[in-house]
């Protein structure tokens, strides 16, 4: 095995060099201006999947994004493990909050910065370098590996699901490996064996048939944005529990146990605070700050608009206004269900004398994996082998549906094996991923491969 | 005075070429963009009153926008009017939704589409052709008459007032004249004797030092647009009462005889509503739409923003929040003192976790007009001349703060003297002014100095 992280060690300017030019493809899933650049991305990820010695690559048209696959059958004995990524990144916005450009990756201080350095771009390259390591020298490849990479995470994956279900025999596996998730501190890795869901609503609020001026209307005219500010401020009360009838139906609380584990975990909340420039923390009364970021359902508006945003003064009665409103969810909480519970509750709220609507965007289940899972104990051996630490078990607050799905659909628990950092501010301005961690979320995942036959009987 | 009348009929087209021209200058005040335009327009009128016979005209250069001034002296033993008007409009966006572009006057159905059509190129203007009209039919003009055109008054007069005080002598006058108001109704002339004055005020609510993933950070770090929307809907019950403390303090209530008053003018509630779109009305429990719009104070969101407002979803925890608010105020209540109250009720609602800062942009106290003035008189006798029907005195919604201004300063009182009609939609897109009162306001102007001698006595 020396050879394959000598081979890492040796590479690592032309491992930084290829992942370069991934992170200049601008592929913003959720903006349809950059469709061609999304489409430049899977061409990316796929010529470097052709590049291996595989069995077989292929790029899926769906009626989104493409899906790129790629597959190696080695050892029919020896358990497959199917690696997903996706090439698709958030939008910048602000853009006038990033030191360099989004677009064109720069080293500071031994982090990268560009968006999609860690979410996905960066975390996901790693298995594929680690795979030519093996095969640039000769080095039996221990497992059998495929490959999918999506271009529609950051938008909920509306079409990968249905391209799984419908290609069940291609992706059979025994497990996921999935890098999309953040060590829980430097230098301090860990696995994430829980993950939140998320529902994604819009409202929109009509007021009058146009902008009306605020003296000739004003008082007698409701007014949209007023009414949409009393609409959201009724969602949560001042324990910041959350006014939606039936939300916390399916929620399973806490046990003693996890709570305790919490406990445990290293965590410094002043440290946390000075990090956001906050002077204080608030969320669900009764729970800590970890247990509220990863085990707690919420509601957070994520957009807000109406009326004249300019510069100085405009006397307007808008016409109109909106929001984005989110809301993470924690097992057994539905999606659907919880979308369908908060459209009532919204229509509740709204008075007459406006027209409310509801629409829904993504959204995605939450999932957690069992801890006693062979595959999950090899990526920590793997883990403690190069970081030189036993990693922590944990859940996280952010959302990756699929992993739900990949259940559910392929009978496959995934692995989230995390490289990132909480502060490398993915959908932030200035997202970046550390070099340190990039070199060696591709030794971690060589050693992965090497070490997952032992755990197998 | 036939001469005059004809005159006036005889140069319809001239008058109306000369407003087009004056309309095309995008003098769009709140926005420094446009300084040279409203330079332009400021330039334009002054053109216009050089062009006649007056003993004088001026340019003053501010430290805003220039005010445009002339006079012109005709016999010492009668009434000098003081015509007051501005040449800057509102900015003219949403621009999407205007039919033809704001700057680019049209006609269509006997209206004149463009930004500044009545709001108030248009209207003031009417005065400036009726002295054309006596000069070029070589009559005695009757009065002594002023001009003062200023580029300020969308964003609150901050250099008119000074102005006013540094020049006590030269502005010395008998009334104020002023058309920048609207009708009652079509064809329902009404004489504006009560304007709301005008509080507005800026909202910033500053989270987290970043943007945050809204599900790394979700539950645990207080989001500012909830908190703004929380703070907002604080500021008025469900009764449509404003909760800061000692916002009514100053407020005089309405007399029995001036709700019967309101009860006389003709208002048809469910015309008002279709002509809005809208299903109902809401505002402060215990008055009626017409007092709700014009004799009480009003609270507004002018504008709303946080975070992504772009396609698609974007599960941001967004840094931070802003609004736009005013208020309208009513006899006695004053902006200064209202601004205050209104900063320390918002503060007082700023949760520790985020940090709120209150901005006040321009103000404007309301003002009342005594309806025994003679010069009142003479207007409601100039517009049954024209309209052959008897004027309605009311109060008006909007506020032209100036009114109290020149009041308070040159201890003149003011006639407003509106052509306009409520559904212009000034400060909206696709605002109008009907070529009809284009043409009769001229007609009336000219009547109004014609009748001003007799009312002296």
């Amino acid at each position: 095995m020396s050879n394959v992280a000598d081979y890492i060690d040796y590479n690592k300017e032309h491992f930084k060099s290829e992942l370069f030019d991934f992170l200049r493809i601008p592929s913003i899933s959720t903006d349809s201006e950059y469709k061609n650049d999304v489409k430049d991305a899977a061409n990316y990820i796929h010529n470097k999947l052709s590049s291996l010695d595989l069995d077989r690559t292929e790029i899926f048209e769906t009626d989104g994004n493409p899906i790129v696959y790629g597959e190696l059958t080695t050892d029919e004995s020896q358990p497959t493990v199917l690696v997903y990524g996706h090439y698709d990144v958030q939008p910048p916005d602000p853009l006038d909050l990033w030191d360099t450009p989004p677009f064109e990756p720069t080293v500071r201080d031994g982090d990268i910065y560009a968006r999609g350095a860690s979410d996905d771009k960066g975390q996901s390259f790693t298995h594929v370098k680690a795979l030519e390591a093996y095969q640039q020298t000769d080095t039996d490849f221990p497992v059998n590996i495929k490959f999918i990479f999506e271009g529609e995470e950051e938008i909920g994956s509306p079409h990968l699901v249905p391209f799984i279900e419908e290609h069940k025999d291609l992706l059979e596996c025994d497990m996921v490996l999935i890098s999309d998730t953040a060590m829980f501190a430097e230098d301090t890795p860990s696995i994430t064996y829980g993950l939140r869901g998320l529902a994604y609503m819009e409202i929109h609020v009509q007021g009058p048939n146009r902008d009306l001026h605020s003296g000739v209307y004003g008082g007698a005219v409701d007014n949209p944005a007023n009414v949409l500010t009393e609409i959201i401020a009724q969602l949560k009360d001042d324990d910041g529990v959350i006014q939606i009838d039936g939300f916390y139906d399916d929620v399973i609380e806490l046990t003693e146990e996890e709570r305790e584990a919490y406990k445990k975990l290293p965590f410094d909340k002043e440290e946390y605070k000075e990090n956001l420039g906050l002077n204080g923390l608030r969320g669900e009364k009764g729970y800590n700050t970890l247990e509220r970021t990863s085990a707690r359902p919420t509601l957070d508006v994520n957009g807000l608009w109406s009326g004249y945003q300019g510069e100085g003064a405009k006397t307007v009665l808008p016409a109109k206004a909106g929001a984005k409103v989110s809301m993470r969810l924690v097992p057994d909480q539905d999606p659907k269900k919880i979308a369908k519970l908060f459209k009532k509750q919204v229509e509740s709220l709204a008075p007459d004398t406006v027209t409310v609507e509801v629409e829904e965007h993504h959204g995605g289940h939450p999932a957690i994996t069992d801890l006693s899972f062979y595959g999950l104990q090899a990526a920590a051996d793997a883990f403690e082998a190069i970081y030189d630490k036993e990693p922590f078990f944990t859940r996280e607050g952010g959302s990756i549906p699929i992993v739900a799905d990949f259940q559910k659909v392929l009978g496959a628990q995934s692995i989230l094996m995390g490289f990132g950092l909480n502060s490398d501010a993915i959908h932030s301005p200035n997202e970046k991923f550390a070099l340190k961690d990039f070199y060696r979320g591709i030794h971690t995942s060589a050693k992965f491969f090497e070490l997952l036959p032992e755990h197998t009987s």
